[in-house]
């Protein structure tokens, strides 16, 4: 896959990992560009993601994205790092610091390597390319395949990038993703456009309900192909999310099941979405969906404790299509259910029986796989 | 261990747990008895708890208690049952139904045979004695042990049994407990007593941030022993509820570690609980303590996703007495926390900086066998 013209990119080993792997993407703009950006909430951010929220608006000429290390609770030392290594990357490119955006994934709390990164910018801003696979594979951590997607947007094209997480996130361990446009727009637009497709999309995916410190989405705009009508833009810049954020779900680290958790009658989208995050959320759903139990039960007490005012009465439930709840009575078609959760992909549809509002949410089971691969640990 | 004066239970087999187990237990008074309860705030409550809540206020004769099933999600069916289940007990201890209590643990959404206990109620009722122990092992489900505490009250006493939860639960799979006292006590007097005390013990508790449809906490006053010191009266219940609490988590199922995540320096007590709920219910850190990886990262994160106003510069953290990160630096003292996480005890100290509220929450690891387990499931 290839970016948008005015975009170039280049991943390379800078020395972080000690697999030898890839380990440091940069992305190159050939003039300054406009962008936005949308962030983790996490009150302990990764001092690269405070580093971007002070630059918001400004364009950039350069992204530094570095796996293998999160540079998140690494205190002022964390703070100087960006600022070597933005430092650096300013020179290679032949701009301002604050030209330069920075991205970091892996484990928390562990000095960067800054040293390491500023001694390899030079050589991996000269040699990027519109090839998006190499700097793609560079911010991968436990990821078994990269995630890219393309989508037309009128005349124009928007490209991505992401990275899911080595522990099966919603948002932990990091979800990072890059999408550039040839598309002509400004900063404004281009929030108004990721925004939105950002709170449908990545932002309803969700593996062990653990939120990073350092989830970063970042869209820009070169404006080669001139204007593409902001409808257009938008549905062009979800889609591609919205292909991202399935990738992350089915690269579930230690998942071997895809989950749809549709919720339909909710009383607003956002109460649909935040039902069906509650259900993801459930260790107990989750344990069963590995099992291939179809323990209907366990979602719909993970709906009840989400939302004191849900009436049980009025829900219907079906996984695999088979009724299993309707309208507050157990169908007892447990074993055609069970039948069904034999499938990689299984979907759970809920009607919740109080208003318009739907949302569908993915996620992964949980199995003992996830939990001995986050055991190992990385401390 | 024996109830006070004026509380008689037994324990039964009547053929709901496929094993032949214990599962049904009949705790009776000889005199109408005022009492207090507190009940899941799961709007999936199962048809016993919307009985005992329909119930609050007025003396009670009995409580009848199975395990095995849950008769949550039943429908009307479930409904059904406790009526006809009441009805029979009443007639056993020669009251009315409404003087009867009822309460079940087990599978959701399977109908409750209560033919099963209906047939067994009149022996189960006449056989009732002093002694504690039949009754509390026929209340469990997967626990592996019964769970009993008795404290004075200056010259009363209190006495408690509980089960905890199959599924490691902060509710969920259910916690029941019943506690007796011979003090002398209205039921506003109880209320006040027993819901605080709920709220600093069996609220402060999480394995794996499933909250049951099923969890009831009971206080019974026979008033035998006369009135008590309200504050003896109160200091005896949350010692029992605390001794309880501690023993479920003790056994939580496919638990191997016992950890006590102490806030300090939260705004309110409230919000301290909070923050410790947070660390408790993450997925990655209990992972990582099963894997004895001390990943104060993973601590962090929790935190700063549960509250977005944290302050990461004046937070400080300790595993095990170690100091991992002092004031926004980590220390680097990784591998001397690493030897601390090998006791089954592990303890983290996390001072916030934000005022003087302080909580304790307890909590397990999350281990592959409790994902093994939970995939088996029972439907």
């Amino acid at each position: 896959m290839r970016w948008p013209a005015g975009v170039l990119s280049s991943g390379v080993a800078c020395g972080i990992k000690q697999s030898g792997d890839r380990d440091l993407g940069v992305l190159t703009f050939e003039a300054p560009t406009p962008w936005a950006g949308v962030f983790t909430l996490n009150a302990a951010a990764a001092a690269p993601v405070m580093w971007c929220r002070e630059h918001l608006g400004a364009p950039v000429r350069a992204v530094v994205v570095n796996s293998g290390n999160a540079n998140a609770c690494t205190g002022a030392a964390g703070l100087n790092a960006v600022r070597s290594t933005t430092a650096a990357a300013a020179a290679a490119a032949n701009c301002s610091s604050d030209e330069i955006l920075v991205a970091s994934t892996g484990p928390i709390g562990i000095p960067l390597p800054a040293g390491a990164i500023e001694n390899a910018l030079p050589g991996a801003t000269a040699s990027a390319k519109r090839d998006v696979e190499p700097f793609a594979e560079a911010i991968i951590t436990t990821d078994t395949a990269i995630k890219t997607s393309a989508h037309a947007a009128g005349g124009a094209s928007v490209v991505g990038v992401a990275k899911g997480a080595a522990m099966l996130a919603p948002n932990m361990a990091t979800m990072l993703a890059f999408l550039a446009t040839d598309a002509a727009a400004d900063t404004g637009l281009l929030h108004a456009t990721l925004a939105p497709a950002v709170g449908r999309t990545f932002n309803r995916i969700s593996v062990d309900a653990c939120e990073s410190t350092n989830d970063s989405v970042c869209l820009f705009a070169t404006g080669t192909a001139g204007r593409a009508h902001p409808h257009d833009l938008a549905k062009a810049v979800e889609a591609v999310c919205a292909d991202l954020a399935e990738q992350i779900v089915r690269d579930a680290e230690g998942g071997s099941k895809f989950v749809r958790i549709r919720i339909t009658g909710a009383p607003t989208e956002e109460s649909a979405a935040a039902a069906g995050k509650a259900v993801a959320a459930s260790a107990l759903w989750r344990a069963a969906v590995g099992g291939g139990d179809p323990n209907w039960g366990r979602v719909l007490s993970a709906l009840g404790a989400a939302d004191r005012s849900l009436d049980v009465s009025r829900i219907s439930l079906s996984i695999g299509g088979v009724p299993l709840f309707v309208e507050g009575e157990p169908t007892g078609a447990l074993k055609d259910a069970a039948a069904t959760m034999t499938s990689e992909e299984i979907v759970v549809d809920c009607f919740v029986g109080s208003g318009e509002g739907a949302a569908e949410v993915l996620s992964a089971d949980l199995s003992e796989e996830y939990v001995k691969l986050n055991a190992e640990g990385t401390s």
